[in-house]
């Protein structure tokens, strides 16, 4: 089968790679996108960037000769619908409102292009190279600045009736609970993600133990967006209250992952994305969480396991939804 | 298509039917279960209707020349796998653990035999002839003494990775809230149920207002069990402390119903049950907590409507599956 190119459409940059049916993939490309977000923009680097694959990079490749068109997967952040190939709504893309991304590539790539959400197309990668290799029903969550998620049930991703199957980060855990940017309160990302981590750290630098507070606020000098970061490293090298924060953090995603485990009776779960570089300080706490919040039978068959394609997942996904088509 | 015999296993009775395959059905039979639940005499129960059903009542019936083996289609209460045939464990048959009912009862009928869960069956008889006959897709609740549930996905029961899937009764909406028989605390049957209901009462009989107290002991007289109905035809009258207690319920199925939504990313939803008879009392509560709690466009979107089938879905859903098999 002729190779496909696949492309993950992130909030900074879009990486593509061409892909082949074995799972090799060559001339890894990565466009950083500037704060000019207009959807010409975007439709414009990703048409150079799908030519700069297509044409390979003279010297280097080894599949130089082949020439496109090839076919494009492309894993989009947001509200996608795959069969139409609009964009709904994006979170970081504001000016995308049900927008007919595939029609206008088409246009311009003359390649077919397969589209999808971001965290489903890391969820096909997964499941054709990395951690769910074996199962043909697993959740993925994807563990970063929010939670990002996917389902695939029989071989396939689950869309639901309108494309946004997956917002595991907006199951609620407690009613009252912080005010989230959806609307709601109490969603799981308010407890466990790295903004979370950014609001309860801020909260202890203000109100938490007298003494532990200038060690707070050291951690959030020099940017809070860092904080999570730089406290992970503290809790890796065995600070004790960072360790606890963690901790408390992953007995939040404990009790999501009942919730998701009692709702869709899948007990495969793959974790991915940033945060699981710090997943010694809060998996398991979140496991013993899980298991207490399930019957015994259940909780007993749970698997969970950590992502293994990395910052790649969607890039092979994306290629995989594009030969799959 | 021969007709086939629908059966729903409930926690006091069993009931069956003979159903053609354009949705007739007739030679309605029920059998109560009394305290002697050993699964030998469950056996017997089901061979004795289904015989019933099979030689039809003299005099009474238009199919009566039609005789077994028919196929046979059984809804049971409990986590049940249909590809093995075994009832993992139920609530109301505890001894029925890893019971291989699907085995004993064709040894015994000598016909093919489709099993499932019972709210599984339930969403199948409201998809063939009730609520959902337009959805491929939908999520159904039961909402009685706890919370039951389906999911169907592209005309399939998800059935998950052991065959548990629907557990929404459990999603919890309180980490802390109170305790579950689940294990758990804060789950959503813990705040909307009949039992739910029943604990509310007690609270406001011991802890509400005073001068609503001898109402709250009055509404309790008489047996628990029936305090949520009687609450329910008093708030049907007009008496505000019941109308505000049933729309409090209300507002916490509607946070499970957003999460239900945000999960599966399926906006169109089936509520059946018992505690539907006072739905006038907690629907508009419910429906408007869920569009509080999910984004804008996707509130939008879902749909919630009312169980057509009764008491009757199981037995029609069940027949379905025989159908289908």
């Amino acid at each position: 089968m002729a190779p496909v190119i696949g492309i993950d459409i992130g909030g900074t940059s879009i990486r593509g790679a061409l892909v082949t049916s074995d799972g090799r993939a060559t001339r890894f490309t990565r466009i950083f996108v500037g704060r000019n977000r207009r959807p010409s923009q975007i439709l414009q680097s990703l048409s150079e960037l799908v030519r700069s694959i297509q044409e390979g990079t003279p010297g280097r490749s080894r599949l130089r000769p082949r020439r496109g068109p090839f076919g494009v997967g492309i894993g989009v952040p947001g509200i996608v619908s795959p069969s139409t190939g609009r964009v709904f709504a994006s979170p970081h893309f504001p000016q995308w409102k049900n927008f007919d991304i595939r029609r206008k590539l088409v246009a311009r790539l003359r390649a077919p292009i397969v589209l999808d959400n971001d965290a489903n197309m890391a969820a096909c990668g997964e499941r054709w190279l990395g951690a769910a290799r074996k199962w043909d029903a697993f959740l993925m969550l994807t563990l970063g600045t929010g939670i990002g998620g996917a389902m695939m049930i029989d071989k396939k991703i689950v869309h639901g009736t309108s494309g946004f199957t997956g917002e595991f980060g907006h199951l609620v855990i407690e009613s009252e609970g912080p005010p989230c940017a959806c609307g709601s309160r109490g969603c799981l990302e308010t407890f466990f993600s790295a903004t979370a981590a950014l609001r309860l750290i801020r909260e202890e630098a203000r109100r938490g133990k007298k003494r532990d507070r200038a060690m707070w606020r050291s951690v959030l000098a020099g940017g809070g967006s860092l904080a999570p970061l730089r406290l992970a490293a503290m809790g890796k090298m065995g600070n004790k209250a960072a360790r606890e924060l963690y901790a408390r953090m992953g007995s939040f995603l404990g009790i999501g992952l009942a919730s998701l485990v009692n709702v869709t009776g899948i007990q495969k779960i793959v974790l991915g994305g940033g945060l699981m570089g710090a997943k010694g300080l809060f998996l398991s706490a979140a496991l013993r969480e899980m298991k207490r919040r399930t019957y015994r039978q259940t909780g007993r068959g749970i698997e969970v396991v950590a992502a293994q394609l990395g910052d790649s997942a969607g890039v092979f996904g994306a290629a995989r939804a594009a030969f799959d088509r």
